[in-house]
């Protein structure tokens, strides 16, 4: 188990690890409103799609907390409301509307004029969200160790670890897996620009578990590839489409087509909850464009000549055909498609 | 004619444009010996192939400036000393071995014993190294302009423009061209990290000369690549080898990969100084590790975590087959290959 919590419930209350912050300081920020949290989740103190999954079940459950002592009508109009500003928090990660679509359930099944029932049933099932993302992950971890050789050298982008999910991580999950089962894994860690999640989050959070890492620009990773023995891609997905295409962080559609071109398996960890068949295929899918400031500078460093234009695309969708396997708590689907993801979930 | 210099001669010294404190700050500063010269270049307060020639060029003639009171034999020995100093400042550009060899001819044809008429035919030389990089970019930036449509978006990747020169630029010269011509030229730059000459350099001073530039992270090229029409990728080179690989800075071998996936045009705008004939491939070609501090963070901000391992190749080598074609100054060579870049040198 990691050192560090993603999210906590503390008091009757959720807190987040502010990751704006790392790797300089492990702060706890502390979250009493759905308002609060679907701040939270579009200024990034919280990211990464299961994360931001958690966070947002879990805003359900302090708006139901804040509004206990309401009138029923009242709680449902603010619970509704609640809805309604943390599906709006950020585009392009699936697990988010997942997530809330199964506390929307949980509360239908509720009888809202017992306001404070009501309140206690979204925490648990908050609660349970995060639980089954850990052991997700793990069953996810499990099923990726086994694709890699005994020794081997594994790229990733962004942070797909326990810092983007309730613990253990998913692309990162697989790694912990398959150290804990003996195999030696170096990880060569693409920094990720604009936002720097894997110079910040992989990094510290690999160094916390002593799982070697070496940190790279992501314009090096081409290079690497070309001169180093690397034997695995693995990235974590925001979305994956109906018919295998994966959004992902900005980059990742690179590192495939390099990948491919080197002969090296890129593999996408996502569970099930990441995959939206309702989505035809990755040209559906919403790209979130956010600030400029991001690609001007960092934190209060601006390097950028003033004025100018600036676009910062935060994601990408790397088509199917360049996915090796998509690797979820079911199992491994080796060369994604339709008919294997509808396989995925039971034939649906 | 750029509102600044790269290089200039004032008062019998060298000043260089303080590239590292671009664009916050316009600053030049002043060389009177060969070590300052060649701390300057390894410290990239001067880089870009050609500026490097010629800014090692300018370093002997403050050497032999400093030394022109010495004795023939003194002279001789601190002439030589300069240039091992200047030639090791860095490894990849071939352009500072071939300024410098060009200088040791110069002296090589010199009386020795006199001091004051070897430094005055030294910074003769110097300054013609410099005259002629611009016109050769002049040349380069015509034969370029012709490839472009009269209305096109072209990216480019770390800075190839006048500041990486003695003036008007590479592969922004030719951009430079282009809409001197007449022609619409919109620029996406590539942010280039970790030393953002994209960001700092292209974009300042494309903003300088009015042309407009949109300034992305490196990771979301392939991205536009496949999502807005891009006519065409320009960038420069530090070293051609004789069979047509390019070295350049790190991620350009990722963006010729993407825009032969997309059916783009790469160009590459060298002079013949760039076109090492001596160097067989691109795997003799050696790759510069710069300081881990750099991937560490930017300026005074470090944002990895402490003590993490870091990989900072900062040239990569894309092979001959992505190149669509050599932009230099005696024309255009489609298709580089070695007996195309034989007959560029007349068929030596």
């Amino acid at each position: 188990m990691s050192a560090f919590h993603t999210l906590r419930w503390i008091d009757n209350g959720l807190e987040l690890l502010d990751q704006r912050l790392l790797p300089e300081r492990c702060e706890y920020a502390r979250f009493s409103s759905a308002d609060a949290v679907a701040a939270a989740i579009r200024e990034l103190v919280v990211r990464g799609a299961p994360a931001i999954g958690c966070a947002a079940a879990y805003g359900i459950a302090v708006e139901a907390e804040r509004l206990r002592d309401c009138t029923p009508d009242q709680f449902a109009a603010g619970m509704d409301r609640a809805f309604g500003v943390l599906g709006a928090s950020r585009p392009t990660a699936v697990n988010l509307q997942w997530a809330l679509d199964r506390m929307r359930a949980s509360l239908a099944g509720a009888d809202i004029t017992e306001t404070g029932r009501c309140a206690a049933l979204l925490l648990h099932t908050a609660a349970r969200i995060a639980e089954e993302d850990v052991s997700i992950n793990r069953s996810m971890g499990a099923h990726g160790a086994a694709l890699l050789p005994d020794a081997c050298r594994v790229m990733t982008h962004c942070n797909a670890g326990a810092l983007a999910t309730a613990g253990h991580g998913t692309a990162l999950g697989i790694i912990r897996s398959a150290v804990s089962s003996g195999k030696k894994v170096g990880v060569i860690a693409n920094e990720t620009r604009p936002f720097l999640q894997g110079a910040r989050l992989t990094a510290w959070e690999l160094q916390q578990d002593g799982i070697p890492v070496t940190l790279i620009a992501d314009s090096a990773a081409g290079h690497l590839m070309g001169t180093q023995q690397i034997d695995a891609v693995i990235v974590g997905a925001d979305r994956v489409a109906a018919n295998g295409d994966v959004a992902n962080k900005i980059g990742t559609y690179m590192m495939a087509v390099l990948a491919r071109r080197h002969g090296i398996p890129f593999y996408v960890a996502c569970p099930l909850s990441t995959i939206d068949i309702a989505t035809a295929d990755g040209t559906a899918i919403p790209i979130e464009e956010r600030d400029a400031a991001e690609v001007a500078g960092y934190g209060n460093l601006r390097w950028a000549p003033p004025g100018v234009n600036i676009a910062n695309p935060v994601f990408d969708v790397t088509p199917a055909d360049l996915v090796t396997a998509l690797i979820t708590e079911r199992g491994v689907l080796h060369r994604p498609s339709r008919a294997g993801i509808r396989e995925l979930f039971g034939g649906r």
